[in-house]
C-alpha cells in the first residue's frame, strides 16, 4: 500500500455499549480515506454544478471508463447499495418482469423488500456459498412457463463477493452470461464488496472481465473506504437510456454529487481502492489462519474480508468480551457459526491481538478450563 | 456570524463553461461549512455502529429534540429533500389517499413524480406565491366528496421557505393546521429551506413553532452549509413507528450515518445553522436592495435567498457575462423574471461587485447605450 | 333499430329510495341487451377454454378488426373502463413517465387515483368541453423540459365522448395525433361512450378512423347494453407485446372469458352496438330540444347521451319529485347544471313523458305559481 | 341436488382442438347455473343503482350474514380470485410489511406477481399438501428478526381448498389463528373452492368456522357455477374500513354490481352453492375410487374437486386421446401425476365413461398391449 495506514493515528472508540471493544461487525465502522477527506476539504469551496454534473465527477467516470476498458460505459454515482439495486432493477423491469437472485442475495435477504417495493418479484433460488449457477437460471425458466400466470423472469442479479464471503470465477460468469443471454435475461452484477472478491488470492478475474460479463455492475465504494458511494457502470449509453429521471424520481440524485465524484476519483486514482481492498483481504486471512490452525472450519472457505468461522458456543462467547461481531448461525449444541468482517481500515495491531487471544482462549477451553 | 467567513481563502472555480463566472444559480455550489469537515476528520477513524445507532446521530437528536423543546420527537437523518419527501409521504398514506400541495410545491414541480411513483396522487392548488391556504384546503375537500370516486385527501405538504422565496407567518401556519385537523390531514411541512424561512426579516417564528404546528417537518442541511441531509422530526414516536423499514427499503439508510449525524451536530452547535442562513438572506438583501433601487419589481416579496426580480432582457443578457442564474420566466416583451440564490458561502466581495455592475449596466442601458 | 325494444316489457323498479322515479343518472341502470342474455343461455352448457380463449372471444375479436379495418390489431376484453385505462397506461410506461388529460378526464376525476397508484402522473390540462387540444399538449411539452427534474410525457389520453358529453371531430384527431407522433407520445382514446360518439349528429368520424388515430383504443360495452366489458384494441401485435401478463397480473383475465367473448360477439352482429348508442342518443336528443324550446343553456353543446342544461333550481327541484339525475354544479344564485344520460334501454314513452312534464313545469314557474 | 341436472340438456362443444374431448382442466370451462342465467333475464330491465348500491347486492349480503352468523360483517363482490386477493392484500398492508403464503399459494404460483406489483413480498413456506403450518409461521417469524433489514410478516395467507386439492380441518384453522394472534398477524383465507373444501367427505368445518377463525376470507363464485365474483368477507365493517376506495381504484368496482348480487343472491338460496360443490366433489369421488382400486397413488389425497392422481404415462397418453387434463408434474421415467379436476356442471354420464375407459385401457396396458 503506498500510503501509510490510516489506522496508525487512530485512537479505538469507546462508548458505552462496547467499552474497550474492537469492531469486527462490517466493513463500515470507519470514516473514509483521509485522502478522500483530504481532497474534499481542499475542493470545498470551489463552485460546481449540482446533481452530478460537477467536473470531480466527471473525471471519476473518465478514470472509471479507461479502468474498465470500454469509453462508451454509462456511469453514475449512487449513495448506497440498496439504493443502487432497487434503482437499477426498477428502471429496466416492465411490471410483470422479475429478477433472479441468491436465497442469500442481498435483494432479497437485506433490503426490506425494496424490489417489490418497486413492484417486482425476486425470485430466489437455494444457491450454494452465496452463488447462483447457470443450472440454477435453466431451472427457474424451467418453472416460469405458464405464462401468463407466472412472472417473467428478465434479470440475473449476483453479488461478487457474495454475502457469504465467496467468489466467482471466469467460468461461472461466462457460464452465467452464455445462459442470461440464451434466455434474454439482463445480467446485473452487486459489487458493493467488489473489491474484496478482485483481491481475493483465488480471484481469477480482473475490473475489465466483470465490465465484459455484466450489463449493468456497481463498485462499491461505501464498504471500501469512501464515506458513502457506489458507481453503477452500464455497458453502453443506451442502456443507460432515461436513467437520470429514475436517480432523481427515487431521492438518489444529491445535489452536491461532487462528493461522490471526489471520493471515486481519489479511489481509483494511483489503485486506491484495490489497496484498501488488499489491506481488508489481508487482515481477514490471518484471523482465518489463526482458526484454521486451530481446527476449525468454515461455513464458506474464507477468501475476502468476511469470515464466517464455525466455533465452539464457549470459545465465541469469551471472544465476545474483547471483540465485537455478530453470531451467524446455530450449527448444532455446541457450535455456533459467526461472522467476522475486516476493513480497509482494520488495525494490524489489533489482527495480531486477536489471534493470540484467540489461540490463548482455544487452548486453555481445549485444556479444560 | 462567529467564524470567519469560509469564503476568504476560497477562489472561484474556473471551468470551460463558466469562466470566470460566479455563481447565484443555486445555494448548493460549494462543499460544506469547514467546521463539519473539521470534525468529519477529528472523528474519521473513530469505530462506529452503522445505519444511524451512532454516538453522534444520537447526539444531533438529542441537540434537535432540545432546540425544538420537544423531548418526545422521533429523529431521522436522510441524504436529500426528494428522499425525505417521499419517505414521509409514502410512510404515512395508505393506497387510496393523496397529499395536497402547490402547483409549485417541490414533490409536484421539481421531483420527477417521485409522490406518485410510491402510488399517490398530489393535488395540486394554485397557490399564490407558492403557499396554501387554509381555504385552499377546503375547496379540495370540498371537491373530494364523490367517494369512492376519488382519492381521499390526507397529507398537508407545504414548504417554508417556499420555492419561490416566500414564507409562512404565524397566522397562516394557525389557520392551516386547523383546518388540517378540521379535516382530518396530517400536516407536513418541507424544511429544506427552513433556516433562510426562519431568518428572513419579516418571519414571526420559532423554530419551535413549525415543530408545534407539523406533525412532521424536516429541517434541510443541504442548503445551508452541509454536504447533504435532512434532518426529519415527527412530533412523536408513535408517529415514526416503523419509519426505520421505510427508511431501509427506500434506500435512505447510510451504512456510515455518522456522516450525517456528524453534519447536524456541528449544525447545531452553537447556532451554526441558523448564522449560516443569516447570511445567505443578508447577501440576497443586498442584490434585492440595488434592484429595488433601481426600479425593479419581484415576482414575489425578496424576504430570503431566492430572489425573483422582473428585469428588461437586455440587462439580464449583459449579467450573464458574468454571473450564472436562471431566466425563470416570461413576463412581457421585453422583461423576464430571473432566479438569483445566495447561500451560506456567497462571497460577500463579490456581491458588492454584483452591485457595482449591476447599476453601471442598468444606467447605461437606460441612457440608451 | 332492427330489435323491437327491449323495453317494451320492462316494468321500472321501484325501490325504498325512488318511488316510483325513473332513473337518468347513467347509461348503466338496466341489465344487458336481452339478445346478449339469449346468446348466454344458449351456448352456457358448452365446454370453453377458460381465460379468454374461448371460440366466442376468438369470434368477437375477428368480427372487431374487420369492423376497424385491420387485420393485425390485436384485441383484449376487460371488465371496466377504469380496469382497461389502468392496464393500458402501466403496461405502457416506464416509471418516469406521465399520461396526459383533460383535467374532466376519466383518469384524472373519477379513478380514485388509479393511475398514480400504478406509479404514474396524470398530468392535467384544462381542455375546453372536457377535450384537449394539440396546443395544449405543446403547452406541457414546453413545461417538462427541466430534465431530469421532470416527468417525461409519453401518452395522451382523451375519451369520446368525453365526460361532458362532447365529442371529437376529425380535423381534431388528426392533429392530436400528429402533436404525439411529433413528441413522441402514445395516442390513447378512451372509448367507454365511443358509440354514443360515433352516433352523434354531428360526428364527422367512422369507428376505422379511430382504430387508425389512437395507438390503443377501447370500445366500452358496459355502458351501451353489455352486461360488462370493453374490448381493448392496439393497432399492432407488436404494440400488445406482454400484455396478457399485465392482464393477468391486474386481476382483470376473467377465468370464463366467454363472458366477454359472447357479449362483443353479439353487439358486434348486424350492428347492434351502433344501433343502441342511436337509440340512447336520439332519446337525449328529444329532452334535449325540448330544454333549449324553452329557451335555456347548456354546459356542452348537447350532441351524445349526456345532457348539461342550465336549469332554474326551481325548475330542478320539481323535476327531481319524479326523474333522478344528478346536479353537477353550481352556475348562479338560481341556477344549477345539472346531468341528465339516456341509455340503449331508455324507455320513449317515459321520454315523452319527461318532456311533458318539463314544459308543464316551466310554464308555471314562468307564470309564477 | 334440488334442481334437475343442468347438463342434461348439454352438448359437448366441439372445436378444432378438442374433437369429441370432454374437459377436465378446470372447475370454469362452461358458463353458469340456469338459475342464475334465469334471474339475470328476469331482472335485466329493471333499473337499478350502480356500483354495488343496488338491491340485489344487498339482500345477497343479507343472506351472507346470515349464513356466516355475523351481522357485523363487511361484504364486497368482486370479479375473480386474483383481483380478490390483490385487492386484501395491499388494503392492509404498509409498504415495509408482507404475506405469508405456501409456495403453492396461488398469490405465488398463479397470479403473475399480482402481490409484488403493489408493492408487497410474498414470503413462502414449503408447505405440505400445500398448506401452511403453525410451526411454518414461528419460523417465518424467527427469520425475521433483523429489523428493520427485512420486511415485517403482517398477513397469512392460505387457500382452502388448496391448490393441490387438500383442505384444512378445525384443530389446523385453530392453531393458525392463534399463532396470527400471537404475531399480530392477519389471517385471510382464499377461498376460491371454498365449497369444495367445506363439502369434502373428510372436512369437519362449517362456512360458520371459517368466518370466525380468518379475519377476512372470501367464497368463490367463478370455479362453482357462477359467471364469476367472489364474495370477500371481513369480520367487522371497521376491518373494511375505506375498502370502497380500493375497490374503485383498483378496477375492480363494476358498474353494475347487480350482476354480482345476483350470482350471490341465487347461489345462497336454497343451498345451491353446497349443492354445486357436492355434485362437482362427488364426481372426483368417482373417479378416485376408479383409479385407487386400479391400484395407483396420488399426490395428495383425493377429497374434493381436484385429483392429483401419480399414472403410467402410456396411461396418461391413451387418456388424453378423449379427455382434456393437465400434466401435472413428473414423478419418474414411467409416471406422471396428473390434475383432473370436475365441477358443478360436470356430466354424470361422462364420468361413468371414464371409469370405464380407464379401466379399459388400464387392463390392456397392464396386460402388455
Amino acid at each position: 500500500m503506498k500510503n501509510s495506514h490510516p489506522l496508525q493515528k487512530a485512537r479505538i472508540f469507546v462508548d458505552n455499549k462496547n467499552i474497550g471493544m474492537y469492531n469486527f461487525k462490517n466493513d463500515y465502522a470507519e470514516g473514509a480515506h483521509p485522502l478522500i477527506l483530504n481532497k474534499l476539504a481542499e475542493s470545498n469551496l470551489e463552485q460546481e454544478l449540482g446533481y452530478g454534473e460537477d467536473q470531480y465527477s466527471a473525471a471519476a467516470k473518465q478514470l472509471l471508463r479507461k479502468a474498465i476498458d470500454n469509453d462508451h460505459a454509462a456511469i453514475y454515482f449512487v449513495s448506497g447499495g440498496t439504493q443502487a439495486n432497487l434503482l437499477v432493477i426498477s428502471h429496466f423491469l416492465r411490471p410483470h418482469e422479475a429478477v433472479i437472485s441468491a436465497k442469500t442475495g442481498h435483494i432479497y435477504a437485506n433490503e426490506t423488500g425494496a424490489i417489490e417495493a418497486t413492484g417486482h418479484r425476486v425470485i430466489t433460488v437455494t444457491g450454494a456459498e452465496g452463488k447462483v449457477t447457470a443450472q440454477d437460471i435453466e431451472d427457474v425458466m424451467q418453472a416460469h412457463r405458464m405464462r401468463p400466470h407466472v412472472v417473467k423472469p428478465r434479470m440475473l442479479y449476483i453479488s461478487n463477493s457474495t454475502e457469504l464471503g465467496s467468489i466467482y470465477h471466469k467460468t461461472e460468469l461466462q457460464q452465467l452470461q452464455q445462459v442470461c443471454k440464451k434466455h434474454h435475461l439482463l445480467f446485473f452484477i452487486d459489487g458493493a464488496r467488489l473489491g474484496h472478491a478482485l483481491c481475493a488470492s483465488s480471484n481469477d478475474l480482473q475490473l475489465q472481465d466483470i465490465a465484459s460479463y455484466a450489463d449493468i455492475f456497481y463498485i462499491g465504494g461505501t464498504k471500501n473506504g469512501a464515506l458513502l458511494g457506489e458507481a453503477i457502470i452500464f455497458r453502453t449509453a443506451k442502456l443507460a437510456d432515461d436513467f437520470d429521471y429514475s436517480l432523481k424520481q427515487k431521492g438518489a440524485l444529491l445535489a452536491k454529487g461532487r462528493l461522490l465524484g471526489i471520493q471515486f476519483l481519489t479511489l481509483f486514482t494511483d489503485e486506491l481502492y484495490f489497496d484498501l481492498a488488499k489491506h481488508a483481504n489481508h487482515m481477514a486471512e490471518k484471523i482465518a489462519r489463526s482458526i484454521q490452525a486451530a481446527g476449525y472450519q468454515f461455513l464458506t472457505a474464507p477468501v475476502t474480508n468476511q469470515l464466517f468461522p464455525i466455533l465452539p458456543k464457549q470459545l465465541i462467547e469469551r471472544l465476545l468480551h474483547n471483540y465485537a461481531f455478530y453470531v451467524w448461525s446455530a450449527i448444532d449444541a455446541e457450535h455456533d457459526a459467526v461472522r467476522i468482517i475486516t476493513s480497509w481500515a482494520t488495525d494490524p495491531a489489533v489482527v495480531d491481538q486477536f489471534c493470540v487471544d484467540f489461540n490463548h482462549i482455544d487452548q486453555a477451553l481445549k485444556a479444560g478450563s
